[in-house]
């Protein structure tokens, strides 16, 4: 059977570690010389284990395998947060390399820009399955300096090169490794996350209309404060979706801004970003329809009126089960009783991937929750019970797959 | 007895009015050219109605009256906010010319910088009543544009000029004149308010410590959302206040502001400016006890620590009675049940100069409570009745005084 060789995994990520090395972590922002130097350090390591390597015209590195399939796909991104750890991402692309050396006929890619650098996101996983159009691309812009997408790419050298589409025939699957980002496998004592789906977020925002007025001359009786109506819908809202929420649904009130925001202003607008996430359909669409009835008994009782605004609505992407049956079958043979299956609350490659192909994602723990921090970090030992439990969970599967 | 001239004072009000003239209301900001333009036509309606007008070094304007007292201090401000009303501060300031026409013994003054263009705020009757050091005036700058108060004062032609200080003993009392820039007056009807005093405001800031972290990487069990217990904290003031504040307390939370802000993450910190405000010093203090109640039982139950801070506390400036007696008497006899006493919600400089001298205030209705605002207003037929209730009352107050 494949055999991970996981010193030799380890080597790798430690190599990877020390392009764009930032104290424990890295800054390898996308498209910027260090996230280039990492693509191209990726190329020869695919050339190394055999895989025909190249770069596309949004930044995506392909390793293609060389022989028969049936093909399995396997990746993450490369590039990473500014000033962040050395995993988050790395582990899943370098896990392709180690999945390839252990002989499984595997290609293997880093999708550009997951991290969000440029407005848009999950650049690199859009495009690789035809979500990404070049109208899209003419407009997006760094979200932090402003510099137009196309710019970014032309100082990288990907001007004019063609964006690849993969074939989703050519796999019976995509798996992506990754670190937890939160702290349930640790709280737990447990070592491995089979997950079972990638959380949709659904975002809303809040709009109170009260009347902005003196603090002083303006009585408690007659006021119409949009920041106490908006207090009091949150408190509200903490206090009951508990009843129809789902046992992991998380809800988030992010942003709260009052307007004029001026100490002796009695505020006339407020407004909030909420949003609220789970993996089932239906669970979201039981949390939307209590907070609307939450917001209609708000417009019923107080003096401001609230305006619910969707703002976005994803869709939970579901890993497949053959995958996680196999995922599953090797933790508890590796690692019996360490392992649990669980959802990942946040977006990754494989929510994109997991439209067009079967999609798995495998956890390991970070320590402390620790991520987009550079001081993001996993045991040794944990990064190697990992990689193992892939190569045998993937190696499961392909040998099973029907 | 003294008898006003309504129609005069109405002119005299108009005529003010074009000087900065902005749609129906002006745009006077402190020292500007407008501004300096208002403050020579003052200072020649003092001359003309017989007092000794002189400007001084932080823009004071006053007409000291010539011949022998007992005296009245008649006054407000003549700048005004930006692009704001034509009568908030300029109503107390044309009063005094009409008590001066009226024959009574009045100095009559503009005091500079009510309305808080540089920082510090009530400049001129802090520094009229000995409260204002030449190192405030050193560090003060333009709120808007950071402009040095030195640079102002030196541009507006006031450089080198020494600052004057009244002497309390020569006055029997400061009468203000002034908008109510409420709805409390309109509210009932009423056209005369005889102010009890002005509140002190307490300000505070509740700061909230939490665990800033992933929105969908953390579950609702192990997150500590400062938001939600600011919130939370902030409902609870807002259910458990009426127990103990005043009739007439207000009590505000002007800006809410949670770290960092961003719809996906729990907010590790919230920032909350909250103030209320009474014209009772007992009734401040129970709101304090109360307040600080309320945050220690937050801080038993809750997952995050608030933090009480008190930015400020300022004194209640009571009216003196004997005025508000020869008030009440005068707007009884000319404006029959259709007048109250009331408090004012917002500060003027009747509050500093209530620290030297008895003093008090009266109120004519605002229309739709508008200040701070070009479309500010009040009926001429409430203009005129308050300074005839003004001048009747002043008169009663001499003749009555011991």
């Amino acid at each position: 059977m494949a055999k991970a060789d996981s010193a030799r995994f380890l080597q790798d990520l430690h190599e990877l570690r020390r392009i764009g090395a930032f104290k424990t972590g890295v800054h390898r922002p996308t498209y910027s010389p260090q996230d280039m130097e990492s693509r191209r350090w990726l190329m020869q390591r695919m050339e190394e284990v055999g895989l025909e390597a190249s770069i596309d015209g949004i930044g995506n590195v392909f390793g293609r395998h060389k022989g028969a399939g049936p093909h399995l796909l396997v990746g993450s991104h490369i590039e990473s947060q500014n000033e962040a750890g050395w995993l988050d991402g790395a582990l899943g692309v370098v896990a392709g390399l180690a999945l390839a050396r252990a002989g499984l006929p595997v290609d293997v890619c880093a999708f550009a820009d997951e991290e969000g650098h440029f407005e848009g996101g999950f650049l690199g996983s859009r495009s690789i399955i035809g979500e990404l159009s070049d109208e899209e691309i003419d407009r997006s812009r760094n979200r932090t300096d402003g510099t137009p997408l196309r710019d970014a790419l032309k100082a990288a050298g990907l001007e004019g090169l063609p964006r690849m589409r993969i074939d989703p025939a050519r796999y019976r699957g995509f798996f992506e490794m990754h670190i937890e980002q939160g702290t349930q496998l640790e709280r737990t004592g447990l070592r491995i996350g089979v997950v079972s789906g990638i959380v949709a977020i659904w975002q809303w925002r809040l709009l109170v209309e009260g009347q902005q007025d003196h603090a002083g001359g303006t009585t408690m009786a007659e006021r119409r404060d949009a920041g106490l109506t908006a207090v009091r819908l949150l408190a509200a809202i903490d206090a009951e979706f508990p009843r129809f929420c789902g046992e992991r649904s998380t809800w988030t009130t992010g942003r709260i801004a009052l307007e004029p925001g001026a100490p002796s202003i009695i505020p006339g607008r407020a407004d909030v970003l909420f949003q609220f996430r789970d993996v089932s359909m239906d669970r979201l669409r039981e949390m939307e329809a209590g907070l609307r009835r939450l917001v209609q008994e708000s417009n019923r009782r107080e003096r401001c009126e609230t305006t619910l605004i969707s703002v976005a609505k994803a869709t939970p992407a579901l890993c497949d089960e053959g995958m996680m049956r196999a995922l599953s079958a090797a933790a508890e043979a590796l690692a019996p009783g360490a392992w649990q299956v669980m959802p990942s609350g946040a977006g990754h490659d494989a929510q994109y991937l997991a439209k067009v192909m079967p999609a798995a994602m495998l956890f390991v723990p970070s320590i402390g929750g620790v991520s987009h921090h550079w001081a993001e970090d996993t045991k040794e030992e944990d990064l190697a019970l990992g990689i193992e439990v892939l190569v045998e969970g993937a190696a499961r599967f392909l040998a099973g797959s029907n």
